[in-house]
């Protein structure tokens, strides 16, 4: 196809792909005259995976860089591949030098080992949870996460990867796992303020 | 107890303080000389339901006072309160004028009649809950929310709940509920985060 047919295909307005053609974001199409060239289904795939990044993930383009690096090594396992694209949509977590600190990541650690999951030692979300469980200790609030991790382990695995393509090309992978981790994960963090304001009422309804 | 203790309890700094005081957000204390005044319980319970909705909530100060004016109207029922504190924790969500929006609103509306929510028709979690589903759909993601309502509805009823003092002064409630609706809600996404890692490796192991 050619770009006009591309850019309508895919929403990306033909600048944008220029753009993406010269950062080597996407690769280039066959040339088939000087100022004219072929594209094709990769460039389609290719192209919404940038925007499931860049609009839903809201990730920069320089993040962008690296989850397309990831993407074309092919010495990398498909799960390693997965894994830096959702290491890019965390946010970035600074370790304290505290004891505090140092206590929460050991329950961390230690819950993923009890847990038997495969995450690897510089997993972001590590420091994440530690985060978060620090902040929770210090506003005295009980910090029982099992309720949590067996809400996480269900709807993960019962529901999110049965929507990613394993066995496709890696680009639609990670557009699919992208839009499942952020668009289900922002569904069910209303659903919880619903239920929230839902419930209070009912327990302090007259 | 005199403004120097007050600070040192509530971590809240002197300047803070006296900030809070003239802009009316912390009722003043008990004049005892010129300059000099004393504070009791009340205005500490007030600073940690500042400080809730201003480091874990990250509140506009403009937002807080909001809560607050709920918080001391004595005509509106607790859990309106609650609902004040939580609205101001929903992002801002504009409803689009299209039939895409109108049709993902009325799928939300007919859900919480469903459910028998009880959820006002302002709540903007409404929206927030529409706007998902149109750009699932956009995307071509499934949109069957029920393991998510189900799982929001368990946590919030079996822990959520119980970690929030109805009984007590309103401000200590409100606080509990932003603590806990927002610490736990980053528990939950990293730690779907954390399972989707691991699921993904133990699918893709060799």
């Amino acid at each position: 196809m050619r770009i006009s047919e591309l850019s309508a295909k895919s929403g990306v307005a033909i600048p944008t792909i220029k753009y993406y053609l010269r950062e080597g974001m996407l690769h280039q199409g066959e040339q088939t005259a000087a100022t004219r060239a072929e594209y094709d289904e990769t460039h389609l795939r290719r192209l919404r995976m940038i925007r499931a990044l860049l609009e839903v993930g809201r990730l920069s383009v320089a993040s962008i860089k690296k989850v397309i690096a990831a993407v074309e090594d092919e010495s990398l396992p498909t799960h390693r591949v997965l894994g830096t694209a959702h290491y890019a949509l965390s946010p970035a977590v600074d370790p304290e030098q505290t004891e505090e600190w140092r206590s929460a990541r050991a329950l961390v650690d230690d819950l993923v080992t009890e847990l038997g999951w495969d995450i690897t030692e510089e997993a972001p979300t590590r420091d994440e949870l530690a985060q978060t469980i620090v902040r929770m200790r210090q506003l005295g609030l009980s910090i029982d996460l099992a309720p949590y991790v067996e809400a996480a382990r269900r709807l993960v695995s019962e529901v999110e990867m049965d929507v990613i393509p394993f066995d496709g090309p890696r680009d639609a992978a990670v557009e699919a796992m992208v839009l499942g981790t952020v668009l289900y994960g922002r569904a069910l963090d209303t659903l919880r303020r619903m239920a929230h304001e839902s419930e209070s009422a009912r327990r302090l309804a007259p």
